[in-house]
């Protein structure tokens, strides 16, 4: 039995998980990100922790697959990150991570490791490729191949969110374009759409009760047969479908995973947007399911471990 | 010295070339497609056409690196193809190849193909990776990621044209769905926007005497500084750039190489295409280069012999 350490680097917390070569998480905790001095503790702290843990076992140092860490910013090939929120430019992290456990590190972007998470052990289990697409504050996204992460020439593979979908947006996304998937099918956009719906309609609902009409109350709404939030979500999935279609036409994935926290709204999410997608897809991609992501924030842990392999 | 043959396979004619493992094309011919009996003989067609000139030289057997064709349709795991147009229906392509020819024999889809030859020897020489599309009578595309052909899970990986940009069109495509990238950036595509160009406007154009207004006359329009030509030409960039970057953003080729026969309009039709391009792609991929095709009509031989490598 071969044993890794999964680490999901993030802003305010770092989540870390021992596994098992084969998939299973035996132990998770977290610590707390330190951002201060140009977040220059971090690779150290993360490093400590791990070492901590493996005291608490006594495998020998020839069980352990490595230490793999996912980071909110892009990793290199000389081992060194940077990841604009933490204050990192070119941080030797990997060097770092070796140093303080003595075992073999390796890095990537974290949208990478989520869908290599669901992809080993998740919602793409089984398959041989898969698109996941994070419906979050932004829509994010990851490409595995034949058990490989797509990276792109400028680690742009899988920058889903910022598809142009709508040529006749005039508001501008955060990234400075018009008409980015990121600015209907996020949780942003779902709560836009549905003000904009409420407004343009006298139709009684039970949103406009609600303290936040944000995307977990339109869902909320959606399961108890609010025929405005129904309208919300029919608006909101045509456009997930919409760019769920264009990235199927495009790398014709296995499956297409849908994680984040707009996909808690559960499968009544997956089966309008499903129908949706259909009307959009070419043809011969009519028929690739859609499934829910299933490791929920541990995917990125569970990633980090599967690149060990 | 290796050698290989390659073989682009088409609805009237078949393309053949001996080429070098280097790459260097020594001889080309056609043979005629004989689409009769559901397309039975082409397989032996081309293996005799191949034999005559092997005879003509004085190679030994272990100098030929084989024999690999492009097809209009898909060429399975197994050696048997499907192509709808010749009437191919399973048709074991590949072992009767190899019986006649006592040749090794693989093949691709044609789009597929002329994207590998592109890779290998044209517009994408020297990159990692590339998108070709083909600005035809449709669009096509095919994508190269390391060297490999993401087929995709139902051989539709590239399937560019297809991809979905305007949700408000009303005509359907030939697919059967609507607003597909095809509508628009194809040679029908620019033909249309040109008619209906034409008759928005009573602005005077050298294109209200062409005799036919199709690509080609809005291109040489184009290039004349016919101002109704040079607002055709920038909807029609429009489209293509937003497909282009669509398409950067999924998965971040190294170049996007442009072909077909609408790319002869020339370095124009790139320089808008570009301008375009950048307001749409994410900043990452903002630099991306966009070229011409390189090899015209032999991409798809070269590519075969590519994939013989």
């Amino acid at each position: 039995m071969k044993y890794g350490y999964g680490v999901d680097l993030g802003g305010t917390t770092v989540k870390m998980g021992l596994f098992t070569g084969e998939g299973q998480l035996l132990d998770k905790w977290e610590i707390d990100t330190d951002t201060s001095a140009g977040g220059r503790n971090i690779p150290s702290d993360i490093g400590r922790s791990i070492l901590a843990d493996m005291k608490k076992h006594s495998f020998a140092a020839e069980d352990y697959l490595g230490v793999g860490i996912g980071v909110p910013g892009q990793v290199w090939p000389d081992g060194t990150a940077d990841a604009v929120n933490l204050g990192w430019r070119k941080l030797p992290l990997i060097s770092e991570l070796e140093a303080v456990t003595g075992l073999r590190a390796v890095g990537d972007n974290d949208a990478n490791t989520a869908a290599m998470g669901e992809y080993w052990q998740g919602g793409g289990k089984g398959y041989k490729s898969l698109v996941l697409v994070t419906l979050g504050t932004g829509v994010g996204g990851g490409i595995i191949i034949d058990g490989k992460c797509l990276q792109g020439a400028h680690r742009a593979g899988g920058e889903i969110g910022h598809i142009p979908v709508d040529p006749t947006e005039t508001r501008i996304c955060g990234c400075g374009n018009r008409g980015c998937l990121e600015q209907y099918a996020s949780a942003t956009g779902c709560a836009r759409i549905a003000v904009e719906t409420l407004s343009a309609t006298d139709a009684p609902s039970t949103l406009r009760s609600s303290r936040k009409v944000d995307a977990r109350a339109v869902w909320d709404a959606v399961k108890a047969g609010d025929k405005v939030a129904l309208e919300i979500a029919d608006k909101f999935c045509d456009y997930l479908g919409q760019g769920l279609a264009i990235v199927a036409n495009t790398v014709d994935p296995d499956v297409l995973v849908i994680g984040g926290g707009v996909s808690r709204a559960g499968q009544v999410l997956i089966d309008i947007t499903a129908e949706k997608y259909r009307v959009h897809a070419f043809n011969a991609c009519k028929d690739t399911p859609i499934v829910l992501a299933a490791l929920g924030n541990d995917a990125g842990m569970y990633g980090c471990v599967a690149n060990l392999l």
